[in-house]
């Protein structure tokens, strides 16, 4: 978590919401990645989305059965979605995310008969740190 | 939905689970898309995220709020995300998809509280073409 809380700051350096990704494979980091959806004019450049992207591409292959994720910010439905259809093993996040989160709250899409694919979660890793960070960054812009 | 249709059969003969999909402002195509995760190595690769993150690129902004999307299945919870990230205006769709489907199915995305932009849907358009594409792919495979 202390790799995509890092990326999460990036993420705030470059004045876009702070939220931090990391794919890994056992002990290795496999990608890494910053939410950028302004900088790179892509509305699905979520940090999941970036992270699983790049650990599909450096594996070769379009499923990553055998990675965990690691994200500052309970997943949208976009990045459940992704998350899914990668069958990533485990999913690690910080903070939970009323107002736009997937997992917890809204459409709680791993529970859903349609979700094919259901990782195992755990919330709450870091989000005191995960939290602050976003707190910081919206109250900065106001 | 022409347009999405041939990207849909192009997808089938590289092999792909045959959706296709065309982003549009007012009567220009902007971006076309043929579903591509096995070929790209990219879980994320449904036809709609390649159109909607082409369109994107090509207009240089992340925001597609004077853009419709054309699409020949009814769009999963990752791609329904992705459209109300994008702010797409208009959802023109063709085959229900009830296993994986998140529009009129499982989570039903733009109905919920949770999701911050509602685009106008309109589905079974062309479906009868869509479904027949879908069908006969799944049926040579077995």
């Amino acid at each position: 978590m202390r790799a995509a809380l890092e990326a999460a700051r990036a993420a705030a350096e470059s004045g876009e919401v702070p939220v931090g990704a990391v794919v890994m494979r056992g002990e290795e980091v496999v990608a890494a990645a910053a939410n950028a959806p302004r900088t790179l004019h892509d509305p699905t450049a979520h940090a999941e989305m970036l992270a699983i992207r790049a650990a599909a591409a450096k594996l070769g292959r379009d499923r990553l059965e055998d990675c965990d994720l690691w994200v500052t910010l309970e997943p949208c439905a976009m990045c459940a979605g992704a998350i899914a259809h990668a069958r990533i093993a485990r999913v690690y996040y910080g903070a939970a995310d009323p107002k736009g989160g997937a997992v917890e709250h809204g459409p709680r899409f791993f529970s859903q008969p349609t979700c094919h694919h259901r990782p195992e979660v755990y919330g709450g890793i870091g989000e005191g740190e995960a939290g602050a960070l976003l707190r910081d960054f919206f109250a900065a812009r106001r």
